[in-house]
């Protein structure tokens, strides 16, 4: 369990408590929350601790510590499964590790796809390892395919709830604050992804998670608007038919079925859907003037190469800035697009022609908007 | 094709019409409208031409004439899938046969399922043959299902328009007129369906019918009323997911996926459903006083033995009588009602007591209800 202190590390030790037949927790690692990841490891016992921003006195005690934890624990011999749920590009060496061992990642960090897609499908590739997407509308897809081949689907649907500022005009979203933005109106999530929510950004990189997770062209990967959140995404298949995954909006059921899929175990704590309690449904196009990030999310996917991690990392950091209130709302996208047009054509045939983009992109937006 | 020339046989013949690679009509039998069959015949030029009601001169063309024609074109040795399109009892032998014969049957004739569920479940298993359901409510639920084994599946929604009756008091229900009753508000069908709509009869029989294909308790199906008819079924899983397949309320879909199953092919020509321009999507409960044949059917159902068939046949026959004009629409329940508490304990054996049942229940609301 690499994150293990943040919103899906917890979530994901709750459901795996509820099955202690099934699961054991080998390893643990965190950023920085040493007392969470303290009471984690007194109740779990798990034979490897990490620790990314760690003291001497963590390592005394025999956790590992420094940004090499989270690849050490990656290739322990004795897991099956790695959940990475870190935020960002720090997750991406776990990853390709993990896929290179063999192993089944549960990938809650999808910018690792959006950052390196190529790279990360190839280590899959090579290693035989898989990636289990633990992002509702990606696990909601992996369900809708059961098992079909590649060739029965024709294009899937992934709905957006709009977030909260759905239907707000370019006047009202230059005057929205952070906790406008952090407002969202039917998922409780960590911050950073919420504001993506906001923006729509969060879906540009599922379009572009599920480009790679499914082999789909961007051409057949379409985003609609749902408020309610219930159907996760859809799945159009070659004979028209579209089969859809619901559920009430928890990460619970994504991050069980990560871990069991393709099977699927008894839960009766994880919330249900009621198709009566949750009418109506309703679904709307995306408003593309409302939602800019989403047009160059779309931009960067069809450019490929170092574009979706100039478009991560800009994100990243226009983000960081607007949630200590040193940008606007609109300015996330500007921020966007600003180091899209001076970066997007960087090299990225290696992870570290990768990781240099996603540093140029975030310097770029400390120099043009604010430090 | 068992019933070629009705609702679900011709929508047949146009979808395979479309996949001449992958489809060839080995056998066309209709109940008596020859000039139709001769039409299906000319362009078809099937190997077997069957028709119960014909006469000395389709016989003298090579056709075969009489009720054994269905059984004789079900067990033909070249071909693979029988599609029985018969609208009620008459089908139950040929479905039987094809089944023992080892052959797939892409089932319309859901009363066959009703009647004698216990004894077509048992000639599947007997001679390897299998059941694929046209039914676009377990079409749907089939999907979902999408080859998980019957221990991951915890109930399953039926769902159901409502009718054209939706909302309608009981004293205005008592004065509903035949062309009320045939003005369904979603799905263009054969009267005698249509009725079913409307008394919500139909999803009785859709619950027996659930329960035999899929092996399902009754206490695991469920009805959930949806007026837009575009949510065709959803199955809940043991871990709380819910997977529904939705499309345009076509029969096409459901006639292909019962031909390729568990394989798709590629078929533009099935109306697209396209969730923007069907929103939105509701579900509310089914009233229960307004349509006591529900529960009546789910009285049937739970009875078991010869009770279904009752059910169905009382309903048959009411049905017919509504249509002529010479019952009001609430008496189609009376008679149901009637006919189950005086014949649901008959024997339920065999084929023959199942029969018998029928026959009885049949008269039973002609003795009662007139002639």
């Amino acid at each position: 369990m690499l994150g293990s202190t943040g919103s899906i590390g917890t979530t994901a030790l709750k459901v795996i408590a509820r099955h202690p037949d099934r699961f054991r927790v080998s390893a643990l690692t965190a950023f920085n929350n040493a007392p969470l990841l303290g009471d984690q490891v007194r109740e779990l016992s798990p034979a490897f601790v990490g620790i990314v921003n760690g003291n001497g006195q963590q390592a005394a005690q025999g956790w590992t510590t420094g940004a090499s934890c989270l690849v050490d624990a990656a290739e322990l011999a004795d897991t099956d499964i790695v959940l990475n749920a870190i935020v960002g590009a720090a997750g991406l060496d776990a990853t390709i590790a993990a896929l290179k061992a063999g192993k089944r990642v549960a990938l809650a960090n999808k910018e690792t796809l959006v950052l390196a897609g190529e790279l990360v499908t190839a280590a899959a590739r090579e290693g035989g390892g898989e990636i289990i997407p633990i992002d509702s509308e990606h696990s909601a897809i992996l369900q809708c395919i059961a098992g079909r081949p590649r060739r029965d689907v024709k294009r899937v649907i992934i709905t957006a709830s709009g977030g909260p500022f759905r239907g707000w005009s370019a006047e009202q979203l230059a005057r929205a604050t952070v906790d406008d933005a952090l407002r969202h109106p039917t998922w409780r999530m960590g911050r950073k992804i919420t504001i993506d929510s906001a923006t729509l950004a969060n879906k540009a990189l599922e379009v572009i998670e599920a480009h790679f997770l499914f082999d789909l062209p961007y051409d057949s990967i379409e985003v609609v608007v749902h408020p309610q959140s219930v159907v996760h995404s859809m799945v159009e298949f070659v004979d028209g038919s579209v089969i859809a995954q619901l559920g009430a909006p928890s990460m619970e059921l994504p991050v069980l079925y990560a871990l069991t899929h393709p099977d699927r175990i008894e839960d009766s704590a994880v919330p249900r859907f009621d198709p009566v309690a949750h009418s109506p449904l309703t679904f709307e196009p995306v408003a593309g003037d409302e939602f800019p990030a989403l047009r160059l999310g779309y931009r960067a996917a069809k450019r490929g190469g170092a574009a979706p991690a100039v478009f991560n990392a800009a994100n990243e950091a226009a983000v960081a800035r607007f949630l200590d209130g040193k940008l606007r709302f609109p300015q996330i996208a500007e921020a966007i697009e600003s180091a899209m047009d001076d970066l997007e054509g960087m090299a990225s045939a290696t992870r570290d022609d990768l990781l240099a983009a996603d540093s140029m992109a975030r310097e770029h937006v400390a120099a043009r908007f604010g430090s």
